[in-house]
């Protein structure tokens, strides 16, 4: 038996149990592993230090040292979030459709979990605990599959993870860390669909569409933001240039960061100076050839139109109606989160209707797409795709459900 | 520009108009093809005797060849169907969840169509018809990939739809059919997610486990059913007779007839006798080894437990619990339909909570797993995998969502 699918027979060997379990059990099973890692602080802090020596030898980017790195602030901050998920509603077992058929049959669409999921995700090792914590109260076995760059970090947590499941009612084979370094492992979780319901990678694009790619399990596509806001003929200016600089600038390295701003071409004269006022000392601009001849920014090539920045720089384009934006926006977005700005009911109905994404925007900042802003308490990451769940996924995301069919002897006729 | 790409294109280009387009004009057009199909009739008849004469001469089964016939009464059935999804609620545009977070954004998670579907499908040329209708009235554009067989029958069907179409207030591009016999485009349709949104393969297991294997596309598998009854100690024995019989009997060649059958060990001496006496003359019957030394039946392998016979034939076996009926279910079973026959509460919970399948019975027979007899109106199929939809597919399920976000210039902070 290969080294997947010996991992892959012990979680489906505990599906059932932890599928079943009682919240009281959940609940009680993430408070032992919060005060595991609460024991384990130390040990976890010194396995990362491991990661981040290696990593500095490496060379690796400062950038992505501080992703890989744990302190004791980040540690509470990992720890007060299983306990958040301890406070959330368990989202199994639950129905918002019963109805009885002409013959007498009562149907009950009930929440299941979906089974077993593997995560396959790049350095932060704080989405080892999220992650697991995430599965655990919604009755998903999980499957780890971190960066081999955060191996200590990432083995020590799940140590500590392990050590808090003994202690509680359920079993620590609800989670399998996968170990061994070598991508053979990942191109083969990618084929585990006798032992996997679904496969979620966090991380860059090269990860995410790897996996589509190659991937039989299906996949939950998550994180890739290129956001637009639409300024539109009839926009509140001074709202505009708040929203926008806050979508680009509060935080940029983060998927719901606007990048990309579409300016009507009656408002832009007026718009232009503001927005180049306002960011230029900070956020490099670069425009369209119409934008070019009213601020003087860089030239904006047909690749930004397609690219994630997740940093200081915006690329502004000049439109000539609402239509052409929209058109923008459905040609070259990821379908994350996208905003118009407008004063206009006729207009805002019509971006709100055709505009293809998980999140769209009237008159508000693009980084409300969020978990927790969204009152979902914590989340897993925000789908990009369209099938079964979109936008951000919270426990209630993390479920499938099944029909309960309870009759008195009833047969087809 | 490939095959395949220009006729994604051409549904691209459509795509946000249908997604918006009103009840009304989803109607209309539905009615107008329907029309459409009437006027055809001789035509399509005709095509379709091309097939079955290509067919007859290739030596076809004749229980092959009777899918792939159509007559008058069959046509008739088809445009009836069309005038069902006619009557039935459109599931666009609307929502069970509308809320407003602290700082006064209110959001609503509306349905919105999934965009372009592909389905791949073997013989049946109702197929064409059902499935289109069914996209265009849950807003979706479809490609459309019939069996090589049935190339005359769905060219013709097509050119109903289209003519029918063009009479509308819908582009007659909503549709591609594509007409290529290659396999080779079936791939190239399985790594289109540029143009697709989700797949769906409507045929036997061979075409299943090819396209879930092979697809980059999120694919929704459809049909395959090995489902269980389990006959509990405390079963009523009549009942299960009777349930057992029409499960198995009432239609043979469908993913929702009862392939196994679990009898507990206490009442295998009772039960056994009785189901060899109503079922023997007309369904093979083979059994394990404490069956054989009860009724005098064939052997069953292990290769049984695992097979979808879609014929008259059945394996039984005597299980010493509950729990080892359950844990047979759960190791063989394809997720579909599963029953469990019993008068004990604590018993009907345990198989309603701990088996892994889209519609899980107490005291009723397998065969109700069924869009129509669910009261969806229709189907698309019926789902064995978790994320999305599970079971029977219907309009409702045909759907994505997106949350709308409305402010007055809410910022993050």
């Amino acid at each position: 038996m290969s080294y997947i699918s010996n991992k892959g027979s012990l979680l489906k060997r505990v599906e059932t149990e932890l599928s079943i379990a009682s919240t009281e059990d959940k609940n009680l099973a993430l408070k032992k592993v919060s005060e595991s890692l609460e024991e384990y602080r130390s040990y976890i802090l010194e396995s990362n230090r491991k990661d981040i020596e290696i990593a500095e030898k490496n060379n690796m980017k400062p950038g992505l040292i501080d992703r890989l790195k744990l302190d004791n602030d980040r540690l509470d901050g990992i720890i007060e979030g299983i306990n958040n998920i301890i406070e959330l509603p368990d989202p199994i077992w639950k129905s918002d459709k019963v109805w009885t058929i002409e013959n007498g049959l009562t149907i009950s669409k009930m929440t299941v979990p979906l089974g077993v999921i593997g995560i396959v995700y790049e350095s932060r090792p704080n989405v080892t605990v999220d992650a697991f914590s995430l599965a655990l109260k919604s009755g998903n076995c999980i499957m780890l599959r971190g960066s081999s760059s955060a191996i200590h970090s990432n083995k020590a947590l799940v140590k500590a993870i392990k050590e808090g499941l003994k202690a509680s009612n359920l079993s620590e084979e609800v989670v399998q860390f996968i170990e061994e370094k070598d991508r053979k492992y990942v191109n083969e979780m990618l084929k585990a669909n006798k032992y996997l319901d679904l496969i979620i990678p966090r991380g860059g694009k090269g990860l995410i569409d790897f996996i589509v790619e190659n991937s039989s399990v299906p996949v939950l596509e998550t994180g890739i933001g290129n956001c637009h806001i639409y300024v539109d003929e009839e926009a509140d200016l001074e709202k505009a240039l708040n929203i926008v600089n806050n979508a680009k600038t509060q935080r940029v390295g983060v998927c719901n960061a606007c990048e990309k701003l579409l300016v009507h071409e009656a408002v832009a004269d007026k718009f232009l100076p503001m927005i180049f006022e306002k960011l230029h000392k900070i956020v490099e601009i670069r425009g369209c050839k119409k934008t070019r001849e009213i601020i003087k920014v860089e030239e904006a090539k047909e690749s930004d139109w397609k690219e994630e920045y997740l940093d200081y720089i915006i690329a502004v384009k000049v439109v000539k109606d609402i239509d052409e934006g929209i058109e923008h926006v459905n040609t070259y977005g990821s379908k994350h989160s996208e905003a118009i700005i407008t004063e206009n009911l006729t207009n805002s109905q019509m971006f709100l209707r055709k505009v293809d994404a998980s999140a769209v925007y009237v008159n508000a900042s693009t980084r409300f797409t969020d978990g927790g802003e969204f009152g979902f308490g914590a989340e897993m990451g925000i789908s990009t795709q369209k099938i079964h769940a979109r936008g951000p996924v919270g426990l209630e995301q993390l479920v499938s459900y099944k029909y309960l069919v309870i009759g008195e002897g009833q047969i087809r006729k």
